[in-house]
């Protein structure tokens, strides 16, 4: 199974990170996406939008970040990563759309302006970073995850940005309940981190 | 079963499309979004973000249109709308995350600045826009519908605002595969449309 990948990237991260907490092996292939290669055959065939990641599993071929967490999960992970039930998988899926929502335009966003100097709007960035963070602090003060009570790709999908925040600017030191559920992401058997993330 | 809902907002409609087109009745509960009744009781204790829809379903409480779209189609519309198997749902899942992300940064932030006036990127929106509308012909070109061979519940995210579009100053002129779906979808049984929306 193959994922194009860049290792600076937290979309990337999140399907490395799932990959390890299940053990499953990944065929790395980088993309030199500072050299215009996911512009470029094969990643533009594979993804029109010209976007990382994209995995490719036999004849499944997947953009996307939060689908690929959805597949590794549903046909490699078991039901306690994504469940079946009606209800669960909406109380999970609340989780992806906020990942593919107000993570990417909140703290990776503010990432892209202070690392990789991509000119976006960094006001729009903190104040969007500010509310998912509120967000998570109010439910994590109840929860020690983010549904269902137990890990779940939710924790896959808004992790990697949050805890990337601070090459964005973003500090994490008025959220102690977010800090305190990143350090039992951390400690879940099999986690890896990646440059940025300890 | 409860919608908080405001008409003329288009993550609303998803819900009330999907609906229709399933055959099931919403209590339609209309919020004061002028009057900031979303951020009041009780809308606010029924999703922190202040924002719409909210569908209340017995103890079922979910916040985003995208999940609410995942529960009911799960729960009461069957497979062909949502499926089981794993490469399936995230086929789908993938439009799931691009209604979450470039359909919201795209066409709806546009119209957001067009028609309500609220402070947005808008040269940003249309940079959004056109990278969407642009993945949807070279797809729509190819495939009569967004994943599957059929109708799916990627139709209802994605549709409402790539119709709505032209509130925010975005033609589909350039898009005939576009224009060719929006009609096939308007085609469907049970299919019912909002305000901008024929």
């Amino acid at each position: 199974m193959k994922l194009y990948d860049l290792e600076l990237s937290g979309n990337c991260y999140k399907v490395r990170l799932f990959a390890a907490l299940i053990g499953i092996k990944l065929e790395l292939v980088p993309v030199d996406i500072p050299g215009g290669a996911h512009k470029r055959t094969p990643v533009i065939e594979l993804n029109p939008l010209g976007q990382l990641p994209v995995l490719v599993d036999d004849d499944v071929v997947l953009r996307d970040s939060q689908a690929i967490l959805v597949y590794l999960a549903r046909r490699y992970g078991g039901n306690q990563w994504w469940p079946d039930g009606a209800a669960q998988q909406a109380e999970v899926m609340q989780w992806l759309s906020t990942a593919a929502n107000e993570v990417q335009h909140g703290p990776n966003t503010a990432r892209l302006i202070d690392k990789f100097g991509i000119p976006l709007n960094k006001e729009q960035a903190l104040a969007v970073s500010a509310l998912l963070l509120s967000l998570l602090e109010q439910h994590l003060n109840q929860h020690q995850w983010l549904a269902l009570g137990r890990p779940t790709i939710a924790e896959c999908a808004v992790f990697p940005y949050v805890a990337l925040a601070w090459e964005g600017g973003v500090t994490l030191d008025p959220y102690p309940a977010v800090r305190a559920w990143m350090g039992r992401i951390k400690a879940l058997p099999g986690y890896v981190g990646m440059s940025g993330i300890a």
